[in-house]
């Protein structure tokens, strides 16, 4: 059994702590938060929740652990310092720092022996996976990305910072004419704008202005102004009702061209609908919390990320199974 | 630069000859051929073609020979003799005998110190890399293979065995019914009817009895009994008209569930759209063979699937560069 650790019991958390439960050869020994460790259920029968900052007590029971923690304050910080004591794997999703991430994890996992994970989920994760394959086989050619329709938590907890607004959420929505253009190989060229809609729903206070708030988020820059943004004002019980899950999911789609003469056509697409977001990215850390204990129990260490892990390390299955039945 | 050598100059080889051509790293050394080379036009300019027992003489002056010979009789003989002095890679498909093939070729490599790769292509191939993803994130679930549309090379043969038959091409289709189903993650239990349906184009001599080369299509076992097939009788020059493609593509497919009670539902797809199989297919083999030479250059010897091969390995950008563009 390849014993597992959690750190931060949020969406993401019960994701992996559902994931462990689906695979037969994980248990998890712990969860570990910065909460009070009290306030902390988990679902897990047997398993307790400790402070972060005992988790270097647990050093030589946990095999890997999970890092729950969000990309903006936590993961930079945490990951380094799990990785003094553990192999350790996280979801951490801000592109521009990725390079400075890798680096500070890599040394941290390499001087103590160690490996690491970092990136893993679905974007940055298995889209990247996918763009990467798509790029090295056509390598002549254009890929795009789609996002949604899904919940973006960034774009909803925008919203909520607004004066009056008491909850939000926002979907993100491609735009059908592109994708369809897209998968007809047109190569379109296309703005920020014709790729993706956004569509949020808004509860506010009694006798705030509906339309001052739906001209604020219209035209908040970065997360809105780019957009064609329909704003809904809905009550609480329809928030709770109709928009409690965190459905998301969308497509990388690249077309190209081979031949002498460039040619003949080509697309490939990779698609994700996903029902909740958190337990499909709880979902592919756990397959690549395998991959970093088989790794670890070859003798490597040191960051890695999705592109540097062979598939098969990534499976229950040996390697006879997996040529005799997935091949 | 990559040195590639190509044993085998038929649609497959061609295809892999114009890949080299759309990769900057490769250069294509020679052709090896079991036919005559004086009748072996490549369109490299440069490149000579060589009977294919003379291939010994380049050892040491090809990185990486891909083996483009057929499945049936060619790859299980000739992918093992090529293994005993090059890195080899070839795109066996004869799924059921795979584990004896690797074997054979795994002890060839190995006992030289060379590195070789079975059964690159895209099914087997990027579809079965693609269900090896699937099954290790969402280990509950169910997959499944749609081929097409797409021209089946053995079928049009097994047609074109019948007396009266000219020429003929068959194309496999999927059933769209039974595809839709399965993206909205309904799980149906299809039969090999419910998946796919066969179309087939026929060419005739004059006089032939068409009415009994339908039936007989319709009726052969194995090929087209389980199928609602469909029989065209068109002309020599319809066929070469509207047929000379050989176009393919399909779905991988997968849904399944997550959560503590898998009461959460997610559906994963991987669809290619081809119009040239060999020429894709190729292009797949390009982008293996450069994994092949990395991994000779570390020093790997032995066989590999693509099981085996970090997705990195493929493509021509340093880890820096995919790190800081592609995750």
């Amino acid at each position: 059994m390849i014993k597992i650790g959690i750190v931060g019991y949020g969406n993401l958390g019960k994701g992996v702590e559902a994931a462990v439960k689906n695979n037969p050869d994980m248990e998890l020994v712990a969860v570990f938060t910065r909460r009070n460790p009290e306030s902390v259920n988990v679902r897990t029968p047997g398993v307790k929740v400790y402070p972060f900052d005992k988790i270097a007590d647990f050093k030589g029971e946990i095999d890997v652990i999970v890092n729950c923690g969000g990309s903006a304050t936590d993961l930079p910080v945490t990951t380094p310092v799990i990785a003094e004591s553990f192999n350790v794997i996280d979801s951490f999703d801000t592109h521009a720092k990725i390079p400075e991430h890798f680096a500070n994890v890599d040394k941290a996992a390499s001087d103590n022996g160690n490996i690491a994970l970092i990136s893993v989920g679905w974007d940055p994760g298995m889209f990247s996976l996918n763009r990467l394959y798509m790029n090295s086989i056509l390598p002549d050619g254009k890929d795009y990305t789609f996002w949604g329709r899904g919940v973006s938590q960034g774009h909803s907890d925008a919203i909520r910072r607004i004066d009056g607004v008491v909850d939000a959420r926002q979907y993100t929505v491609p735009v059908e004419s592109a994708v369809e253009s897209v998968r007809r190989g047109e190569n379109p060229e296309l703005t920020t704008r014709q790729k993706h809609t956004r569509e949020c729903y808004v509860v506010v206070e009694d006798g705030a202005d509906k339309a001052k708030i739906e001209e604020e988020i219209k035209t908040m820059p970065n997360y809105f102004a780019d957009y064609d943004t329909t704003v809904n004002f809905i009550s609480e019980e329809e928030l709770q009702r109709d928009h409690a899950g965190i459905p998301h999911g969308g497509s990388v789609i690249r077309s190209g061209s081979t031949g002498m003469n460039l040619e003949t056509k080509h697309t490939i697409e990779y698609s994700l609908k996903l029902e909740s977001n958190p337990e499909f990215t709880g979902s592919v850390l756990a397959a690549y919390a395998r991959a970093a204990y088989k790794l670890s129990q070859k003798g490597e260490t040191g960051c890695r990320t999705v592109f540097d892990i062979a598939p098969a390390e990534l499976s229950i299955m040996s390697a006879e199974e997996m040529r005799a039945h997935m091949l």
